[in-house]
């Protein structure tokens, strides 16, 4: 068992030597998969997410069908607002929150769930999966982070501007603090929970931290973060992934956020990433999703350009800078895997130490 | 005359000394004015686009209403599509073209108009207001940089992934090259033709450059844009604004894109923006155009933040990093003008050679 167990991802994740450099996809079990949309005929969004047994079958798919490195829980980074106190609903344009967070008010309304008893199917979908997946490959939990829930409770849902968001931040920081303070107590204890469950990993998803300035970004999201951190620090030695979409204009604050690896964006060289973070912190990323609706032979080019520019130092986990997009064709994303596969051996070799340069592949 | 002149806008565009920093905004003549919004009653935005005694007449509201230090011409950078030969409409949402851009077939049905012939109007217009200025401040003319025109025609509006400009640029690279070409030669001759007519700087617009990795961005944005500003040095002795949205990324390739001066959004240092881009180039920017909708005690902090960032080299000029938004109310845009001449006064005083420092205020 111990030799066939595929830890790529947990070593890559550690900045220690690989095979071959390893590769999920965000949103991975998502829309793009025939099989995923035959579940969802049956289900809505969110009693898919609610549904333990369906959300571990939806989980695991991608890993029988795409041979990704690692397996990323079925879920929402919104799925704690609801326990918090605002009602939530999934249309075909997006999320939908009810009764958004506009003064102190409001922020001293909302209270901080206890996961155990508010989201117990997602703890009770961690443990199925750790069983399902018999070690094949790590299972990686999630949640959303304080700034980008909080754009979420504001906005009422997507948005262009941020206006709503950002009145809040400007007008009245103390209540805005004050919601960043009970969703990062929320988001900490909830992320301790899968730990506590069993997740390998976790990956904090700051998908609204590049509206801000970099100014904006020091007061309103980083010190959440950091605290995030420090909170499943105490829950488990597992690696923690801050993903920052919007990152290129962040990277001079990011060296202190003590995460293990962080992820982002296409806007941003991945070379240019590693060079300004240092080698203390593992990379992932970085390709444009749209890249996946050209050619084959396109994916390989692009998928050589982004291991080339990250290099060959341990350290990296190929993945799509942003959600792969829904119109994906499945094998795209097939092709995808296998060629990051195929040529990050060439580059994970010449950064091992030899301990596993592509002889085991 | 030439005493009350206010030239600090083409000053700083050369990086010579200045009085205090010179201010304009991005949209400043735009829906958040109520004498804008008076005239928008009786016509539609593209009539009074059409229209060069009412696009002068609109250009001048912030320059006698705010004070800016520059009038920017009353037009859109979707002007030039039309006579290109793709329908163009706007409605509350924003702007709807007709024929999106899907092939090499449609490339070949554009045309590259003539500004004189195609769109005399806003030749008119640039003459008009040079004559009503009466050289109080300078004047700017405008257009769409190549890509972002691209981004407009593939998807035939505004988009959130840019699916179908990225399915054109990946998937047929020498169609969209041929589309980024005759754009070109289009955006050339129509800022050639503003310069001819009177215009005194010209900025380039590049909305969704930011959208592109930065391997893209300079196989499909870059050398274009390079084209555009050797042609308009042909024109005239001129300062060329580049604007880059989401510029962050992409700062270690703008050094050699020939702009005098590079303005850019809000998401990154603009004193790290200064330090990566050297002082052979002047720079425009960058508040986040959010800071107008929060208190005025707000808008003072915001830009001394955004000035003391900025250093006190030479060649700053002062302004949001995307559009003023129209829920902004009036009195915070004349706040924001009165703030930067007040407050950049010590910083202009600081960097100049004293030849203007400080006493002609």
């Amino acid at each position: 068992m111990a030799d066939e167990k595929n830890d790529r991802f947990l070593r890559a994740c550690r900045r220690q030597p690989v095979d071959t450099v390893p590769v999920w996809i965000m949103r991975q079990a998502g829309r793009y998969l025939p099989s995923y949309r035959e579940v969802r005929k049956h289900v809505t969004f969110l009693e898919l997410c609610r549904t333990p047994e369906l959300a571990a079958r939806v989980t695991l798919m991608p890993v029988e069908q795409l041979g990704v490195d690692a397996a990323i829980l079925f879920s929402d980074i919104l799925i704690p607002v609801e326990p918090m106190g605002i009602g939530l609903v999934f249309t075909d344009a997006g999320p939908s929150l009810d009764g958004a967070i506009r003064n102190r008010g409001d922020v001293d309304r909302l209270r901080v769930p206890t996961p155990e008893e508010d989201m117990p199917f997602v703890l009770q979908a961690v443990r199925l999966l750790r069983r399902e997946l018999e070690g094949k490959v790590p299972l990686i939990g999630f949640a959303g982070a304080p700034l980008t829930l909080a754009a979420y409770m504001t906005e009422g849902g997507g948005s262009t501007h941020f206006t709503q968001l950002k009145r809040l931040l400007f007008a009245d920081p103390a209540a805005a603090h004050a919601l960043l303070d009970k969703i990062t107590d929320t988001v900490a204890a909830y992320l301790a929970a899968q730990v506590a469950a069993g997740a390998e990993a976790v990956q904090l998803f700051d998908s609204w931290a590049g509206v801000l300035s970099p100014a904006h970004f020091d007061e309103f999201a980083l010190p959440y973060v950091q605290r995030v951190v420090a909170a499943v620090r105490q829950a488990g030695e597992v690696p923690f992934i801050y993903f920052v979409n919007g990152i290129a204009g962040l990277l001079g604050r990011l060296r202190g956020c003590g995460a293990d690896v962080i992820g982002f964006d296409w806007r941003v060289d991945i070379g240019e990433v590693r060079a300004r973070l240092g080698d203390g912190v593992a990379v992932q990323g970085n390709l444009d999703p749209c890249v996946l609706l050209g050619p084959e032979a396109l994916i390989d080019h692009e998928v050589e350009r982004v291991l080339a520019a990250a290099g060959t130092a341990p350290g990296h986990i190929f993945n799509l800078g942003h959600g792969i997009l829904p119109e994906t064709p499945p094998e795209h994303a097939r092709r995808l895997v296998e060629a990051v596969h195929r040529l990050g051996r060439r580059a994970a070799g010449q950064g091992g130490d030899g301990e596993c340069g592509g002889q085991r592949a």
